[in-house]
């Protein structure tokens, strides 16, 4: 028997007319190519809507995929609902690929247009001969702000715009119509692209606006340092036309300065972004001498994309009087997946105890099923000590990557690896121990790399360490601790292990160290295991 | 183009699996026929799959009907998933109804059986026999608990439930079928059924769990004093499970003193029920001198079932230190609406502008779309001023009655008629001025009669007073004045049409004032304007 209540597809659509009716003169604030542009939820609807009027006299079809490589400013908003809710996919691409990466993903995605922020102009006339699916290139500009670039098909977004007074009527259609598309810029192989369904971007958005999610309501001011060419910039612009926060969209200008800026001159309430930028927040305001607790409304962070150092979150607490909220999730999961927040009996927790809560990934939302499980794939209880392999399940989470529809993604259960290791606790909080290629397998017991490397941190000749698993005789694997010495500093093999000994467990500590000169990273920072494993791929453990 | 992502139906089933693996010991506390239970989303979970088969062996087949009338325990809880999660529909029926009600609905629902509270059973006894599609009884108890009672086939929850150690594999089926059944008890005609579906159950949930819905969380302790046989208790039930709130269910006993221990024992941050209620409860708190205020955490009280009003906002911020919130929805939308909360830019204002917006019945939350319209069906301007039919649409609202489909219930562009009229402003603030019925249409405009009455009943010498809309040979209605004199009170025609004057614009002044010895109510002190209007029938204005 089904029930009776209306029949109301959950689209993207939905979101943004809400917002338009609901709250129409809620602001929107962003750094655009001309100055700081001041609009509204309402105007962006207008404007989204006559932008698909000018994407249909393009050509574009629902299905059709149209590209951007832009900044987070009004028009790539306007574009995240005018392209999705006339049915075709909107592409966010993230201009910190490699350029050969982006040019594989245009050409896998088949972009029919790119509109893109005008200082992304050099990337795409390097690019643009070899994208032959493109038929345009749109500088989200007006005239005034228009690159000078070599480009076929160069168009000018608000010329577009000027030109085209009708607003598309968007349809209903199948809510489990794609809507978006994002590669994850994987460590291996080529990018994966993720498509997102209309249903699992309102679902997603309501998981955003719960208290125990991202927690935004109509009474924040949210700060996007995240991008949009990211995973959708966590959500929040579908969010907050569900909710209407008013959003302040920085542009290009991610510098500690503007940054601060912002919070300060639009009273922001709630920002979100990776630690790198408040890293140079931080700086900022300690070089100024600034007083972010009295200048200030801040009163919530949440951070996510790696994990929140322990000092981010106190310095937050104390200078900002800000709560910082790690979050946790992936390209595939649309992201959300944790929110750590402390509940009601954690308050009276000593405050170290207290702080090694705080810094776990945090509780699943709804939607988001989590279960740990071993290498047979048997569940692992929730006590905060079993670590396991972590797969989640639910409605906004990956089920195959766009164009590679025949490969098995999900297990026989339908659950989506996330390539971590992790424990979760009696109360559901989540903590990612290792990633599940880097974690030691020692006599069927899993040793953390992380752990061990930030134990080895602790000691103060040493200025980086790294932990790699052997093959070991006996135990099938074994911990071999890297070491970079601090300048002018002495350490030993013997000891490091004594320093560790004390630490870690007794079946942890490391048989071996290895002293370098330096570790391998990428361009962005991180370790790379890989190369470090190849480079004592010939090291052996003696029983 | 289809989206990539997990197909995952939204069954409310998820939301009680959800809680058992993300937070099983959460408490759920309630005053059942045992006294105190505490038990837990865990616990709660594998009783009821336990209970699912036991209805599977007692012959219950998806889309069967099966009822409770039963005060707010964890034993409703319980049934709340237990019947829902295998396919079965929960008919909470409200036993505050007249007994020929509750007759007509059974019938009407064709329930295979009745879960009930003891205290219930003369009801039942005296009902029995006209029920014929019943099989049997189950007393919601221990043994120790059974009433002793004249039922056919009478059974036993706590015996059924000792005698069935197996759960029942909840089965995946469409999001759309059918789930909870709930009469309303309407003042004109038969109780209509309305049949929510898993989808509509979960999407409410979400918005219950939203910063601007309900805001309720995981670091609520949430007393539920609105009733579970009443629209599902506002879906908390639901939105409890879906992010872990402890929950506090306070059984038969309502009185201020109960409710008190309750809010003060289980340190509830979050409490939800009608006025009635909060009255009882201040009088307790008056009487005994009781310090709310430090006796207590109650931070938020949701207050709905008819307008709040203001003496009530300023007793729970003043004496209890915790925020009054408005809402407004009906059992033919699940019932959430609209959510009154102020926004930031309403701090600033003067404290009366902002008692205005408070007791108004709030922002629409997202999945809710509302429209004022006029006569016509043209829409009209949300400028806070005009006043129009309130229609509203949303995939939690229902689409036709149960048993009644042939029915037109919608208009042609899918919208209900809520019966109210109402504004809306330019922050989508929604009030409503008047139920449709009762406004008075006077030369092409509304005159609300709550605002005339309003108005009438600050003189001094007014004990109650009554507006209703007459035939106008020239302006098609005019509102009549009917008053009732304070004991020993004189007022006059002129004087009352004179206070009036200042008060109320021109032409909205009654054209005469009728003084009577008392007015019409319903048996729960509800003002009957259709008798009024009967009383009245034989009077005419002259021009």
């Amino acid at each position: 028997m089904r029930g009776l209540m209306q029949e109301q597809p959950l689209l993207i659509s939905t979101l943004i007319a809400h917002a338009a009716a609901a709250h129409p003169h809620r602001e929107i604030v962003s750094r655009s190519p001309e100055g700081l542009v001041r609009t509204s939820y309402g105007a962006i609807e207008q404007r989204a809507r006559r932008m698909s009027t000018v994407l249909a006299h393009l050509g574009i079809q629902p299905g059709d995929r149209v590209a951007t490589l832009a900044w987070n400013d009004h028009r790539h908003m306007e574009l995240y609902f005018g392209v999705s809710c006339m049915g075709a996919v909107l592409h966010t691409i993230n201009p910190r690929l490699f350029a050969e990466q982006v040019e594989y993903i245009v050409n896998h995605a088949q972009d029919q247009y790119i509109f893109f922020s005008p200082n992304f102009a050099p990337l795409l006339e390097q690019l643009a001969p070899k994208l032959p699916s493109v038929k345009g290139f749109i500088a989200m500009c007006p005239r005034a702000q228009m690159p000078e670039a070599n480009l076929p098909m160069l168009l000018c977004y608000e010329d577009l715009l000027a030109a085209e007074p009708e607003t598309h009527p968007w349809p209903h259609f199948d809510e489990n119509s794609a809507a978006a598309l994002c590669y994850t810029s994987g460590t291996t192989g080529e990018p994966k692209g993720v498509l997102y369904s209309h249903r699992s971007t309102v679902l997603h958005s309501f998981a955003a606006c719960a208290v125990d999610g991202l927690g935004v309501s109509g009474a924040d001011t949210a700060l996007l340092v995240v991008p949009m060419f990211h995973v959708n910039a966590w959500g929040m612009p579908y969010a907050g036309a569900m909710c209407g926060a008013k959003l302040v969209l920085p542009g290009p200008q991610l510098d500690g300065k503007s940054i601060y800026e912002l919070l300060r001159d639009e009273r922001v309430t709630l920002a979100l972004g990776v630690p790198t930028v408040w890293l140079m927040l931080f700086r900022h305001v300690d070089e100024q001498a600034l007083q972010p607790r009295t200048e200030l409304s801040l009163r919530r962070c949440i951070i996510g994309g790696s994990a929140t150092p322990r000092s981010m979150l106190e310095k937050f607490e104390q200078d900002f009087g800000c709560q910082a909220i790690p979050a946790w999730g992936m390209t595939e999961m649309s992201p959300l997946g944790t929110v750590c927040k402390l509940l009601p009996r954690h308050e009276s927790l000593p405050r170290e105890e207290r702080r090694r809560i705080q810094l776990k990934q945090g509780r699943g939302v709804f939607g988001v099923a989590m279960k740990i499980v071993d290498e047979d794939g048997d569940s692992l209880p929730h006590d905060g000590a079993s670590a396991g392999l972590l797969k989640v399940r639910g409605p906004w989470i990956v089920s195959s990557y766009y164009g590679r529809e025949g490969e098995q993604v999900l297990d026989a259960d339908g659950w989506f690896d996330t390539g971590d290791v992790a424990t979760i606790d009696a109360d559901g909080f989540m903590q990612i121990t290792d990633r599940a290629k880097d974690v030691i397998k020692s006599g069927g017991e899993w040793i953390s790399s992380i752990d061990l490397e930030n134990a080895a941190m602790g000691h103060p000749a040493v200025a980086e360490a790294a932990v790699i698993g052997l093959p070991h005789p006996k135990w099938q694997e074994r911990p071999l601790l890297v070491v970079v010495r601090k300048a002018g500093a002495a350490l030993d093999r013997k000891e490091m292990l004594d320093f560790l000994a004390s630490r870690v467990a007794k079946w942890w500590c490391p048989d071996d160290v290895a002293f370098v000169e330096s570790l391998p990273h990428t361009a962005t920072g991180k370790l790379q295991k890989l190369a470090l494993r190849k480079q004592f791929a010939d090291y052996r453990f003696t029983e």
